[in-house]
């Protein structure tokens, strides 16, 4: 589900570990000669094994492995989605892991009938479903699921059409002060500027009866390059599938909140669900859109709201008016995640766990099965080392997880399922949704990983690379520099952006519900969102634009490969609890400088937020962090006992719990990271101490006063536990 | 030719009188109930006059004025411009005005074939020529000038499109930096981001070997609005005709530099013409323009350098490939300027200056006729006033110039005619070019008229006008604080923003040339641009999009009978050098910021220019201007003599002389003002302080000390001038 390439360029606007570490100019690397967390012996020893597993991972396998994945489509309760879970158990036996599987029944609509027409001026049915471009061997393939929006309620409404823009909170300013109200209307939104889910949700909130999203070809069209088949951009008739549940309330299956789906669980009735809309929505081709839109008077569309479809872009509401029918078939549908397992030699309770959706909208070449490929491969890779007769000293977990695209179903049911074992021995989540698309590496993290993602970047030299960009580091530092470009104020930056984890991929559950120290990664080229979510993210298509040679998968597969065998192998985890608390002071600052624009009587209120208090608390917590790290280097440069590491890894594995609140975030209690949640507006992008940011951003300072407290004492507790006392 | 709304958005970004005034918070008012430069009693029968002067303009009578005015095209050495000659001549007549006429021949190409073939890939002849819009009655009218470039040479050349964005100096670091060269190629650029004559320019600089020019329609298309006839806008077959002629080197008969283009005057052979473009250029519609640009590969053009087409801009080389021939029929054409006169009773010699052009490329509704019509309109006020006993305290001259759009023929051509009398007898010089297009005001003037013009604009009010926005004041604050929006750093404006004058209208030889104190003003719209220099800036369309009811007409008119009666009434000149001079305070301080970045061997070279000298020189400048006004002000409160009041007026007038360096500026030694000049590489856009910027732009920091002792002689001249010593 993750979209890399405009994830990153949102990252380059979010406040994201931007600052402390670009301000040190180098990573808080170790001791010379050393891996973070490995002692001098330890780290020769991984060196070498760092060398195999790059050398591991083929291309001919690779792209053998992918074939089978995308052969059909495989949407979550798919008849193929069922059999590549046999495949994927099959595999990982076969690479010599202990395998298991969850299944979970999760309520799941499929589209019925979706009818929209034109009543007026000059009446037409449109399309609605994506375009079979003449001649293509994928597009006629029985089982695609049609273009649908997942969780949309059926419905049957006529009304005239207001265009919106991108759908946000800040458009519907501007039509205000436009005089144009939406009520008893259908809007109609273009994708981008918000995870999609905010669209229909705060369209709803206005008073419309129906929300429209189309993708205009200024977002991902012949606007940005070619269009397929001849580039790899989205054509006039190719749809953007995509849930629509209201995620940033609750991710999963939306009937069981907090609990796993499976049988004799409680599950809410329709009526008392939270997370789905209230309004039918549907997506669109722009070869729709352009006919809606040519049909709109009323003002002209502000500059920065006109996409790049050859019309003069006007708001309405109306003349356009619309009869739109939605049909959705809501049903409980299987769900298989697959779990392959190495168990640790020396640390079997410390569990380090990889996952990858093997679900699809469709084919899903690029989203997820590249993602998931390249995890294969690391699992293959491990499988021939433990033939060789290594055994990682952590449990390492493969997982090939079901129902992302629709709402991290997978994920969240298996995490709420094992909630206490994987709260007890889970150290780090690594995840891999798509990502293998071009030679740019980026990451987000958990800040206590910043200075170990940075170095794992360094790791990884790129083959036939040039001499400014020879390893992932390089990649990374120029997209982050071309996304936050030096000006005033902003000197250059010396580090790649670690982003924050905000939601959109499997990491959610793990590090917003139960506190596991979390980090996605990815590859991402420069074309590779033309067919997001449609029926041309197919074989042909990547093979063509994408990665022809699987080296992009194989470069995947490198680096996931050691970033797991640095996390399952090193004496020390390698959590840097300095370099996260200096973050945390300076999202501090921030919502405190946003606090005190402040004026009038809410300018006496928004005094009433402790942030000294809050900056105190992150000063302890940062302390403690180094003080650890430096407890933990003496350890390295020594003996230790295994007691001793033990001790430390897990104060590291622990620190990160603390900062649940058990309460949850307000009005959202599923979400119980007092640090990061996606943002309630922004769905995809995160809001850094969320209780506090949010509650000063609608100016409710009375409930930012008491989530100040709430986060004080969070970071109270980590501090009290890296200091073990 | 000036386009106002464009050249408004300019300013925005220009150091134009934005932070100075502003700082003051309200405009340096007089004493309380005067008019600048009015004593008390003076004021109250000013005030009357004013009154008469509001009520005097008929929408009845300008629009059929108008129709008259554009009833056939009418460009330069047509038969209908002779014929309007006398219109105007016999107007000014019938008003009680003297009238004279001043004619020149003048070298002026008109054009011949033009033909533009795509040879390959899948070969196509283009249009060429402008699109006749079925039913249009204009568009059928015999002696349109068909679209050209003027003073374009001719020329038969074949080659591969490279695509260049706007084509300015940036545009082409740009290609250097994706490894492409225009050298031996044909350049396809898109109107907009500088004056169009930069676009042939700087490409002949690199090399190409033609230019083509088109309007894209995300300037002033369908990406603004509808299209014509269905809206104000540009369609798919309508073309910007205009000049290329390089005018800031010299403007005016390119064949006589400095000289009049009068009988027996010395001519330059056309391969001594410095101003003429060396390879051939072509104007284009976008519909020919899409066919080109659709067939260009290569890379695709950065994010900002794309349009609004319904494609993929590519940049190039080709594969495009392109045969262009244009024969152009350079030939000596008859130019006739019109002056009416009031001659003044009290100060003959003392002469305001009011001009618009009378030509225009085709029916000229707003370029310049709707300016024109409202100039008329004073002179009838003034005739009327005249035939009821008043006489203007100085003589005021009603100009109606001629050849104005190929390159402001008739303007410096009768400057260079009366250069010694002309320095010698005009106060001040006020331009009106095209400008009666909507309510929202704007000027751009010397800076010792910013107060003037802040307290002109706040005293007409406009009919039926909301609470916000009930003067000219009002409208132009508005717009103003839209393009210089508060931000980091910049307070909300306070004051509207004069603009520094560049070049681009008929105030060009009275400033830069000779050194009169100049002022641009016009009344502008939000949709006023689509049909710019087209055939479809006809009456049609300007009565249907642009002042149906003559109401900007006869605001124009006000504002403008208002300014004159200012001008030419009041006791004291309204000059105020103190204003002035804290402008150039700023630029100075501009420069020297900009200067100071300079690093290395360049950064010792910089410390040469004496920016403390010129901030010295400056100050006194300003500290003389504030001692003047002062006198001026104790004068006015008693009963002053004429000569005292004379000997002040000759200081005020005579001050902006001193800022004329005999010399010129470096390479174009006929701008000569050291304050103002076009930029030679912005062309409208001003560059301020030129001698120096323009060398610190370059690194060129030995020219810039020079340039610094140009400007610091320039400004103690003025200074004594002002000081009277």
């Amino acid at each position: 589900m993750k979209r890399w390439r405009l994830e990153l360029i949102a990252l380059g606007l979010a406040t994201a570990g931007v600052g402390w570490l670009n301000a040190q100019g180098t990573p808080t690397s170790s001791a010379a000669g050393r891996i973070r967390g490995f002692s001098a012996a330890a780290s020769a020893a991984e060196t070498a094994r760092e060398r195999d597993m790059k050398a591991a991972p083929s291309p001919k396998v690779a792209e053998a492995d992918f074939d089978v994945m995308t052969a059909e489509p495989h949407h979550a309760g798919s008849p193929y989605e069922i059999k590549l879970a046999d495949y994927v158990g099959d595999r990982f036996k076969e690479f010599g892991l202990e395998v298991a599987r969850y299944e979970y029944s999760v309520l799941l609509p499929w589209p019925g009938e979706r009818r929209i027409d034109i009543l007026g001026p000059n009446p037409i049915k449109l399309q609605v479903e994506e375009e079979k471009l003449r001649g293509d061997q994928w597009a006629d393939k029985p089982g695609i699921l049609p273009a649908y929006n997942a969780y949309s309620p059926s419905g049957d409404v006529t009304g005239e059409i207001v265009y919106v823009n991108f759908g946000v909170p800040a458009d519907y300013e501007t039509l205000a002060k436009l005089g144009i109200d939406v009520r008893g209307k259908i809007v109609l939104a273009r994708y981008g500027g918000s995870w999609r889910g905010i669209k229909p949700k705060v369209a709803a909130e206005h008073g419309a009866i129906a929300c429209i999203i189309y993708s205009d070809p200024h977002e991902d069209g012949y606007f940005q390059g070619e269009v397929f088949p001849d580039g790899p951009f989205r054509g006039p008739g190719m749809i953007q599938r995509g849930s629509v549940m209201d995620m940033p309330r609750y991710p999963g299956d939306p009937s069981t909140p907090g609990r796993p789906s499976k049988p004799g669980v409680e599950r809410l009735p329709m009526d008392k669900i939270e997370t789905l809309p209230t309004i039918p929505v549907q997506p669109m081709s722009y070869r729709d859109a352009e006919e809606i839109l040519r049909r709109l008077k009323g003002p002209v569309a502000p500059e920065a709201w006109r996409g790049a479809l050859p019309i003069t872009y006007h708001v309405g509401p109306g003349p356009a008016n619309v009869h739109m029918k939605l049909v959705m078939d809501y049903g409980q549908r299987r769900l298989i995640d697959v779990v392959g397992k190495i168990t640790g030699a020396v640390a079997p309770d410390e569990w380090i766990v990889v996952g990858s959706h093997r679900d699809a909208w469709t084919f899903g070449a690029s989203d997820s099965v590249s993602g998931h490929v390249s995890m294969n491969s690391v699992a293959r890779a491990m499988g021939e080392m433990l033939k060789k007769g290594w055994r990682p000293r952590r449990t390492i977990l493969f997982v090939s997880w079901d129902g992302e695209e629709q709402g991290l179903l997978g994920s969240t049911e298996w995490v709420e399922d094992l909630a206490t074992e994987l709260s007890a021995k889970v150290a780090v989540y690594v995840n891999r949704d798509a990502g293998a698309g071009g030679p740019t590496f980026g990451s987000s993290a958990v800040h206590s990983l910043t200075p170990f993602a940075h170095e794992l970047a360094q790791s990884i030299q790129i083959e036939g690379s040039t001499a400014n960009t020879s390893t992932l580091f390089d990649t990374w530092l120029e997209r982050s520099r071309e996304q936050s470009p030096a000006k005033d104020g902003h000197p250059m930056l010396k580090l790649p952006t670690v982003g924050a984890l905000g939601s959109g991929s499997d990491y959610t559950a793990f590090l917003d519900h139960i506190g596991i120290p979390s980090m996605d990664m990815g590859l991402s080229g420069r074309d590779g969102d033309g067919t997001y979510h449609s029926t041309y993210d197919n074989p042909d298509w990547f093979k063509k634009y994408i990665d022809p040679q699987f080296k992009f998968s194989v470069l995947a597969a490198q680096v996931t490969g050691v970033a797991l065998l640095r996390l399952a192998d090193a004496e020390l985890l390698p959590l840097d609890y300095e370099a996260y608390g200096n973050q945390i002071l300076e999202y501090i600052r921030d919502i405190e400088q946003q606090a005190q624009q402040a004026t009038g009587a809410s300018a006496a209120d928004a005094k009433r937020i402790d942030f000294a208090g809050m900056r105190s608390a992150a000063d302890a917590f940062t302390r403690a962090g180094a003080a650890l790290r430096q407890r933990g280097e003496s350890l390295l440069a020594g003996t230790p006992s295994a007691a001793a590491l033990g001790d430390i890894n897990h104060r590291l594995m622990m620190a990160e719990r603390d900062l649940i609140e058990p309460a949850g975030l307000p009005d959202r209690p599923w979400y119980r990271h007092v640090i990061y949640a996606p943002g309630l507006y922004t769905g995809y992008g995160v809001k850094t101490i969320p209780g506090v940011r949010e509650a000063v951003d609608a100016g409710n300072y009375a409930r930012a006063a008491d989530q100040a407290t709430v986060v004080i004492r969070a970071l109270r507790r980590a501090t009290r536990t890296l200091q073990g006392s």
